[in-house]
């Protein structure tokens, strides 16, 4: 039904009118001039066979279009111009790192730097700080947020209030945060990275929300609701429980695709990308999915690795349209190509992590594959 | 105007005089014998086409000169020599490292020793000091700086006398150090490290400045007024500040020779290196520039590769300068040969790494190519 709508038309016009004809690479001869950045697939995610991107002719009442993920990352990926000043291909923050948790943000934020990023932030607990600036002098790290333990209850209020005040002065220099890896379920922090959301909202900061970041907002959806700059990126349990609470219903792979568009709808046009084995995305509007095949390494940290890409890669298409003359162009959502860009990239640097490692494969091993990955898609010299 | 002045005219007569005839290896067809040190270009730095050093016939009325920054890294870098006691290649020490930045010291003083330093320090804050030493134990890290956070109002003064006396204990071994990666700007640090540069310029040490460090000499600019030692290496916002403070306009690329001369004359004998597309060097006497290119990655942290490089290439100039027996090379300013230097090593380590890694290039990746690059300009064997 959705895939009829008037909507759907539209953005899946503006999203093939992004690239340049003729394209590089040609399309196979199976390719339509349909499917330029979506080729229609008629099975549903759960089912969708394993492989690269598939184009193909247009299906009425297909239920997912595969997008053509390589042809988004070429599109808005930044060419390398030399007289560009530091911080303009990106200033990315993860806000997450606590007592228990380190490994998850400096994974999201040295994925962002590796994608491309010129600086990658980390707001955390001091705690965590420590051990992640040990991994990587790469990244600037704030040790700021604070959990229960460490403050005393008439310290709250005021503790409170110097932490949005440190993440504040900075929030502006950025393109993207990424709230949730290894953020923890600590009730004083989540009150804190609450304020911070509401903050970067203010002042119009696209927000991926992942991990722990997806237990805040499903119990507080008013954080993103409404919001068109936000992104949250389930798995299969985080994406069953954001049904259950908004729709009120359990997750039926019969009807994914509009389940995903309603569950966009009711929280009032956030971007989600429900991670498994398609990635499957919607605006709202658009449901696309990227089904290339990564690596079947399920070790704990890829989720990170995805936030992080996705930040970068959304603050390149916002720049992209935002830049681009073609009035068009504007219409497109840059959250879903952002999506979109970092789902394959994930998938193509685990595909070849995993070739080197096979079951030894770590999520550190698939990030020294990030580069590599761009490059064999959008080659830098471009 | 500046380039016809007598004193550009002499100090360039100077800087020739310094290359042994015949030069190493030997010029090639199109170089003349006036360029050896300098080539003239007649364009201004944001228009000059990127490549490896040029060298042509002298140009009248040309902006800036650009460094034969080969012959200048072959010419001071000293021989590896058997009976060498360790402290003989360099001794250098970074003043910088806070609660907030880490990565900053750890890439300045690292880099010291990946050019060639036999020594490298840092004087930092306890929070930081834990962190650095994690990333290296080739460096040697002082825990001695304070924030305002940890120090009680009370006991300031004797906390300032008491920082001051351990790093003075030390200065004096120092070849050159450098103020500002990482220092953050926590008043209460500034000041301390205030004291320090003061001392710093009693005992007569080179002193380069950057990052927050230009941030706090632009705020107090007596700390480098006519002081023959300083060198000051801005990026473009940097730079922008530092016009604004001294010149009371705004930066003009019209006249970009001749304001940065301006600039050093104002601030009384410093160099200034401008960090840009060209790397434009000035003392107030002669304007030179570094051209190579580099990498078109803005990855924050390789200004701080510079500043350790910096630090190393001026200590030897000043020590191939002041042992040289030729009265002429007395005259040549080892800060602009210390500047020349740095820039083009940084920017030949930033291509190899570039190659290497693309897009996913980041500041550690550089480091690992100073050796090489080193090498590939001035074999050590030779």
């Amino acid at each position: 039904m959705w895939a009829a709508s008037p909507a759907f038309r539209r953005q899946l016009v503006l999203l093939r009118s992004l690239l340049p004809s003729p394209p590089s690479p040609p399309p196979s001869s199976s390719t339509s001039v349909a499917g330029r950045f979506f080729a229609p697939s008629c099975s549903s995610p759960s089912s969708t066979p394993s492989g690269s991107i598939r184009a193909s002719h247009a299906m009425a009442g297909s239920a997912v279009y595969e997008a053509d993920a390589e042809a988004v990352v070429r599109r808005i990926t930044p060419p390398l111009d030399r007289s560009r000043h530091k911080g303009q291909a990106g200033k990315i923050a993860v806000i997450g790192g606590c007592r228990e948790y380190t490994g998850a943000p400096y994974f999201a934020a040295i994925s962002a730097l590796k994608v491309g990023a010129d600086l990658s932030h980390v707001f955390c607990t001091k705690d965590a700080a420590t051990v992640i600036k040990s991994y990587s002098p790469e990244l600037i790290v704030h040790p700021i947020l604070e959990e229960s333990y460490s403050v005393r209850d008439d310290e709250r209020a005021s503790v409170s209030s110097k932490i949005l005040t440190e993440v504040a002065k900075w929030m502006e220099r950025f393109d993207c945060i990424v709230v949730g890896p290894g953020l923890g379920r600590d009730p004083f922090l989540l009150d804190c990275v609450s304020n911070i959301m509401k903050h970067a909202r203010q002042a119009n900061i696209p927000t991926v929300v992942d991990g722990d970041g997806l237990f805040l907002i499903t119990n507080n959806l008013g954080l993103v609701e409404g919001n068109p700059l936000a992104i949250l990126t389930p798995n299969v349990y985080e994406y069953k429980r954001l049904v259950q609470k908004v729709l009120n219903c359990d997750v039926n792979e019969e009807t994914a695709a509009e389940q995903l568009t309603l569950l966009c709808q009711k929280i009032g046009g956030v971007t989600i990308m429900r991670k498994g084995k398609a990635d499957v995305i919607s605006d709202g509007k658009t449901v696309t999915q990227v089904s290339t095949f990564g690596s079947p390494r399920r070790c704990g940290g890829q989720g990170d690795i995805l936030s992080g890409s996705v930040a970068v890669f959304t603050s390149w298409a916002r720049h992209f349209i935002m830049s681009n003359a073609e009035p068009t162009e504007k219409r497109v959502n840059p959250m879903t190509l952002g999506c979109i860009a970092g789902s394959l990239l994930l998938r193509k640097a685990a595909s070849l992590a995993f070739e080197k490692s096979k079951r030894s494969t770590v999520t550190t091993g698939i990030i020294e594959f990030l580069g590599k990955s761009l490059e064999d898609i959008c080659p830098a010299e471009h």
